[in-house]
């Protein structure tokens, strides 16, 4: 192990499984793999389980002299702190010191950070930011998470917590967020949660006929209403423009703090390409004083989504070195 | 003149007045003046009289060769192009190439950013925000500017227009801003005209008794509203009241974006003190999520109002040097 060795090991911590990689200078994942999550009760026998796995691909890669460090992306990932904080979608409770945890274990330095960061350093080391020193990386997956990168740095506030643009209230008294209890932020809208929830609410206040009525209630989602979309369906794509409505009103306001060069748009929603991004452009230019109209991308990630995560991770242990 | 010399000029421009000063590294205005900004209807007659102005303290202040620059802060002043862009409250339309045309006067580096900007630098160096190096600084004045630092630096974004919180819209479809067209936004509620358009709005959709209904219509504003509120006037404390949720649930937002350690105050509104401060307070927490709950100070700036955007602007020159 040495700061100028070629080699990284990017790992992504999400709730049910977690992705990790070796991985060169230039980006190339050299091996990857993926273990659970969720099967993990105890932080101990997480570790445990990545070392084993981790050990052999190391020891593909030419042995742990090669490496310079571990960088790793998680939910509620804290940059200073090296600990995950009540994260509600992991098996581990309370404040957990995963980057020492990890740096005993594997002897090696582990770099922390929360995984939407973790995907805007891969974007602006590999992907649709490269070269951008100002941008936002907003993933829209079940959730809603973003990084922002300012004069070439992502902001991780006083705290290390900055960032937390789907947490932003964009209809005050607006639709309940069941986990943070809030009204209103732009993820109880613009999430693949949110468009289910907004397929219901659509479906139950109106008498329009869709493909989607011929669908369980339960079996809706956010898949179902792009199937629908495609094929013409008018509730379907009213669905998708209020989305892009919500979407838009936040990267408006978004764009008037930071004024990034581009909005990089990445997870599941994404796949709904023209559907979602159309209405997305539109009510973000309506919302934009002149200053900030006609000037900003609206970029969709071209990383693979698998490698993304792990390329992100990566990519924080050459920012340190 | 030399990088290392230890006075600097600090100019803000607003739309009636410019104030100067002739400030040292301490944060000492040494010396100051005025001269009208409107009575200039063309640029080269403003900087002349600057000038003039300027020269007298230059030369009592011991000579140009004390000086290491001109740091200049102005409505919509860009600091990459050291133009002065599209400014409406200001006499010279279109695009003011100011830094350009002082360097050439004075013979001395300019540095250029917004008005805004200029006082959250004056605040980290001498102000409620020394030693931070993340918070935001909102100014309360005819509209609400506010300059952003993370990471000890000063966010201008990819253009140099960065920190337009007061534009962010906090109610869809809400209040007409005169100035943009746009609704709902910050600006149209928490700004000194915001609370004048508040008062006659609650005036009219109410029967409730206030001292302001001795008052002219056109005579309304945020003093009036002020003076029948610490006289214990129930509409004119409601008014307050909302102006400080509308504030809140913008400052929350801004939180949720680059998580600072305090939100610095500034301009005419703050000397209402805790009629603004408390409701705002209470609903920036209520929007909260709980990992940024109870961290963020609201704080009011210190400095001398007077002296504030002169120490700001000369700090400019300070950062580069």
């Amino acid at each position: 192990m040495s700061a100028n060795a070629p080699l990284a090991i990017g790992i992504d911590i999400g709730g049910t499984g977690t992705k990790f990689g070796i991985v060169d200078r230039n980006g190339n994942v050299l091996f990857s793999g993926e273990i659970s999550t969720k099967q993990h009760k105890d932080i101990e026998s997480f570790i445990n389980d990545l070392y084993t796995n981790l050990s052999v691909l190391i020891d593909k890669a030419g042995g742990i002299g090669r490496f310079s460090g571990i960088g790793m992306g998680a939910p509620n990932g804290n940059y200073y702190t090296g600990t995950i904080e009540y994260a509600a979608n992991l098996p581990w409770q309370g404040i957990i010191p995963i980057a020492k945890l990890m740096q005993d274990k594997f002897n090696m330095p582990v770099t922390l950070t929360n995984d939407a960061n973790a995907a805007a350093i891969g974007e602006m080391m590999y992907g649709a930011a490269k070269g951008m020193r100002d941008f936002i990386m907003i993933t829209l997956g079940t959730g809603v998470g973003s990084g922002i990168v300012a004069n070439g740095q992502v902001i991780y506030g006083h705290d290390g917590f900055a960032g937390e643009l789907g947490h932003m209230i964009i209809i005050p008294d607006g639709r309940l967020h069941a986990g943070t209890l809030k009204r209103g932020s732009l993820e109880s809208y613009a999430s693949a949660t949110g468009v289910t929830l907004t397929a219901i609410e659509f479906l139950e206040n109106s008498k329009e006929e869709s493909l989607l009525r011929n669908i369980d209630k339960e079996s809706i989602d956010s898949k179902a209403v792009y199937d629908a979309a495609i094929k013409g369906d008018k509730l379907a794509l009213e669905i998708f423009e209020f989305t892009g409505k919500m979407l838009g009103l936040a990267l408006a306001n978004a764009v008037m703090f930071s004024s990034p060069e581009a909005i990089i748009l990445f997870g599941g929603l994404t796949k709904a390409g023209d559907l979602i991004l159309k209405p997305t452009k539109k009510h973000m230019e309506d919302n934009l004083i002149q200053v900030f109209q006609n000037k900003v991308k609206i970029l969709i990630s071209h990383l693979k989504e698998s490698d993304a995560a792990i390329l992100g991770a990566s990519a924080l242990v050459w920012e340190k070195n």
